[in-house]
């Protein structure tokens, strides 16, 4: 398919590679700094452009994949018949696209990096569309890049999305709190690395309830009192510790 | 080495098993339900026994492996000479056992599971020994065991326990909210399975302080208030994910 892109971040930048590959044709890169625009044109061999004006007319869809927050205004610039719009965006609904004849939704559920290459086959691709014909012609595409491919309408993707939140960002937050703890002791967050696997590979095997451990889950209060006296030089970590605990304990206790 | 075990549990069973393979000799398993000594000690050749004095005295090493606290009563109880006795638990001072002339720590870094296969070698043994040559036999029993053998004291190992109740425990909850918010949309937490593990992944190639990111990070109120309202409906996740939020925002202010 011939495709063009609104953005060249790194969601833009991941998908329209995959895209490539896949064999469709980037026809333009549209952004409102030329620099990135021909910087991700250079590499998927499209039109750089900043104005939306020059995006390829010959484009069967347009992909916009921006900030969240920036879809609403750009949509209101944007003047376009018949092609197909979809954005890329987790907690954004369908219907800021409403004012395009044909829309939807092409969100990839992963979180990019610059300079990392991404596995798109395991990426799932979460979908909506106005119509049924717009939502096949999504599917093929996502199918071209992707093994896994679901139509998610805008109220799930957004609980999806609050979802990746808590088992992604704050996730890895954990992660930050226990890589500064075992830095103060000059130990690296490597030795951290299997029991990390092992906790993921847990949380799908048997499900996160089952895999639940640790002093919080059997109210252990001496070793949790033991803790919150070792995290006392931080008020921040202590805190956590202790409303993670008695959240752990009530969320168990319930069940 | 001539080695018996206190304990019948998780962690116990899987050192034994390890020890085993590696062609040690476990001469008894101590439990004080001796149905419990008996299921263990059928699956390494050794002598079940639910009497502390029973345990064999040509044992070199005696390892204690029951829950952190029960150790120090347990240890008062128990009269041995000359054997090398250490205990496997990430928060308990090597002192408690400080009656014994020989006596050290030989904890595995890792969340175990009955009825899962553990792969030893990956396994990050954090040793201590209240003096050099008791060091070095229990680093040559764990490095007949893991690749992977540190010295860390008391404090750090406590230190380490505390990152480890956040990277492991503190995650695996995240993951058991992220999973109920799916249910309740009829989406598996499999969906989720690619996110998580380049999370992972980045956090380890990237460093977690690095690899942050989402709406928390940004400071992006719109995106964050719009997730407080579709958690309106439950005042524990509400909560969990504004003093999250929060916390990132200001822990990253700061670097």
């Amino acid at each position: 398919m011939n495709i063009s892109l609104i953005g060249s971040g790194n969601v833009a930048t991941h998908i329209s590679l995959a895209l490539k590959s896949a064999g469709h044709e980037i026809l333009s890169v549209y952004s409102r700094n030329l620099e990135n625009a021909k910087e991700l044109a250079v590499k998927v061999g499209a039109t750089p452009t900043n104005r939306l004006g020059e995006i390829a007319n010959k484009s069967e869809i347009l992909i916009i994949s921006i900030k969240d927050d920036a879809i609403e205004n750009l949509v209101l610039e944007l003047e376009l018949e018949n092609i197909l719009v979809a954005h890329t965006a987790g907690s954004v609904p369908m219907n800021v696209l409403g004012r395009f004849q044909n829309h939807g939704v092409f969100y990839p559920l992963q979180t990019f990096t610059k300079d990392k290459n991404t596995d798109f086959n395991e990426v799932p691709m979460l979908l909506e569309a106005n119509n049924e014909p717009n939502l096949s012609i999504l599917k093929k595409l996502a199918e071209s890049i992707s093994r896994k491919v679901e139509q998610v309408d805008s109220v799930q993707r957004k609980k999806v999305h609050v979802a990746a939140v808590f088992a992604s960002n704050f996730v890895n937050y954990m992660f930050s709190i226990s890589n500064a703890i075992l830095s103060k002791e000059s130990l690296s967050f490597e030795l951290f690395e299997p029991l990390l696997k092992e906790t993921l590979n847990k949380a799908f095997q048997l499900g996160p309830e089952k895999a639940q451990t640790g002093p919080a889950l059997r109210n252990d209060t001496e070793v949790i009192k033991s803790h919150l006296d070792l995290l006392a030089d931080d008020p921040n970590k202590q805190n956590l510790y202790s409303l993670l605990s008695s959240s752990i304990f009530e969320y168990y206790k319930k069940k």
